[in-house]
């Protein structure tokens, strides 16, 4: 688990306070699962490695992983055995390889120079070697969960995968758009984030035990919520900000054309708006404007407050899907996800 | 198998006799395949679907997904039954799908305009777009073969994946060296060509029979070396033209900085050569004068006979990895992968 500073870091608290009650068995998996990242990326030849490493090194919150641990813990595998205790420890790295992948290639996409505080890979290396990089860091996510011997963790995986990309293509699509339904936005939301979210949950259960079928769609559901409520509030942030907790400029996302929930709640309110072209937006001076405008119209608390909705509903679920108390650590992680945004 | 003008279409031929050879069964396989191609990407969601089908529509001449039909056959699985048979299906598109998320990923990296004939999907939608469809199709790969239930497949499949995008990394890194030694420059081929000649014979073998590992060895090499020929024989064809039969200017690769067999060995026999800059090359037309010079050191002949050399070897192998004539059909392909050069 590796911090720093400028990223989203309002929510460390809460993932400390998971590993603190987690107690020295949950640090040491993700300990485990960090050390074996770095290992498969190194593993992957000199110059590719380099980079891979660079950006797997500038670390994030690994929620991911911690979903998948947490997951598998509950379930009540993941005994000490050393063999299960590796299948974990390669589903949690796979789901992360992913999320590097699907970052590295975003970065590709928005020209991004930074993230979380270092240079990206393409801001270092150029185009054609982050290309290839999200490239390798994807196939080494789908060898590392291949040495599991199960396709049932693959299929969720690969379906999380195709989702992203198909994620990413539809939000391409609606760039710029002046109508965007909320079911089509959260739809974008489901693919491009909760679907690994929930990926990670149904591999945690799975690497515990292959028989979890029934308990890994209901954790699986679970994790869609906290997916859908986690980019839900970051689309809020954006808008929101402020810089110094964000690392960006407000309206970042709305300059990239992207319509997010606070805009398309702010133009059923806000004539002026309904009409308003993103394309217009000409620097990042009007696209802070353009979120007080957004903010004007109470957009933001009301994006906030769906966001929270999924979380309780999330929540809710809890009890009934893992009796006496063995969902707690899930349950403050479904709240790690809001108090960033406190 | 669908034939565009402009392609390299010679060895057409060879394919067609390969078909025709192995009658009415062969040809129903590689319909099935290139059916269920177009049904998995057209799966896919409207927007994104089109560009995907795009890609793959533009055709080829398939010669992977016929790779893993000929291997499989020649293991003499892929009996009638319907669950086989579809398992040899998955198997062809998982192939040919990987092949194909590479190239709309190296289209990007090269800006490419054309392919087959056909404007990219870098060219018709841009990059964002382009990143996308390549991560969907990679995707869809694995979610489809791993409906097959064997994760020695997925392993085949994510080692070459792997080794495609290490492939692309160590050729930028090669890109404008002065001295690239020709076991780097073999290495490279294996991982951007080889292996996934290599992992299409596997995953035949392992879709006719689980049990049929060290078969799927021995035709993993026999595609290895073909495959080496393959890239050989391309990067020859890139100096020597003509320019009708390859659709693009000589030298294109030269021009993008790639350092190929015929520039490593004309550089050990013309001293100028030696200390030429590809960086300095500041148009198609040096770079035709620099494939002329390259021509004039007798390096493409070399070069040529290197790759026969692969071809060779590769047949060399089949009697005894395939006696009775098993090994008939594959014994032509390696042929077709020589014949477009004659």
């Amino acid at each position: 688990m590796r911090l720093h500073p400028g990223g989203a870091t309002a929510d460390v608290d809460a993932v400390e306070e998971i590993l603190r009650r987690g107690g020295d068995a949950l640090r040491k998996r993700m300990a485990r699962a960090e050390a074996h990242l770095e290992h498969v990326t190194a593993q992957a030849g000199a110059p590719l490695a380099a980079h891979a490493l660079a950006t797997i090194a500038a670390g994030g919150k690994r929620l991911r992983p911690l979903l998948v641990v947490l997951a598998a813990d509950a379930t009540g595998g993941a005994s000490s055995e050393p063999d299960s205790e590796q299948a974990l420890t390669r589903a949690a790295v796979a789901v992360e390889l992913v999320h590097s992948a699907t970052l590295v290639h975003d970065d590709v996409i928005d020209g991004a120079q930074l993230r979380r505080g270092h240079p990206t890979v393409v801001a270092e290396a150029g185009r054609l070697t982050a290309i290839a990089t999200g490239d390798l860091l994807f196939s080494r996510a789908f060898a590392e969960l291949a040495r599991n011997d199960s396709t049932a963790q693959l299929r969720a995986l690969s379906d999380a995968s195709s989702a992203l990309a198909e994620g990413e293509l539809l939000q391409r699509e609606d760039a710029y758009a002046s109508h965007v339904p909320v079911e089509r936005y959260l739809r974008r939301c489901e693919l491009k984030t909760a679907a690994l979210f929930e990926a990670a949950c149904r591999l945690g259960a799975l690497t515990a035990s292959a028989a979890a079928t029934e308990l890994a769609d209901a954790l699986g559901s679970f994790a869609r919520r906290i997916g859908l409520a986690f980019q839900l509030l970051d689309d809020v942030l954006d808008v929101s900000g402020p810089v110094q907790h964000t690392g960006k400029s407000r309206g970042t996302d709305l300059l990239d054309g992207t319509v997010t929930l606070p805009l398309i709640l702010a133009r059923e309110r806000d004539p002026q708006l309904t009409a308003f072209d993103l394309a217009s937006l000409a620097s990042p001076e009007q696209a802070e404007e353009l979120c007080d405008r957004i903010a004007a119209t109470g957009a933001l608390q009301t994006a906030r407050e769906r966001a929270l909705q999924f979380v309780a509903e999330a929540k809710q679920m809890l009890p009934a899907i893992l009796p006496d108390g063995r969902g707690a650590l899930l349950d403050l992680l479904a709240d790690a996800v809001v108090e960033r945004y406190r």
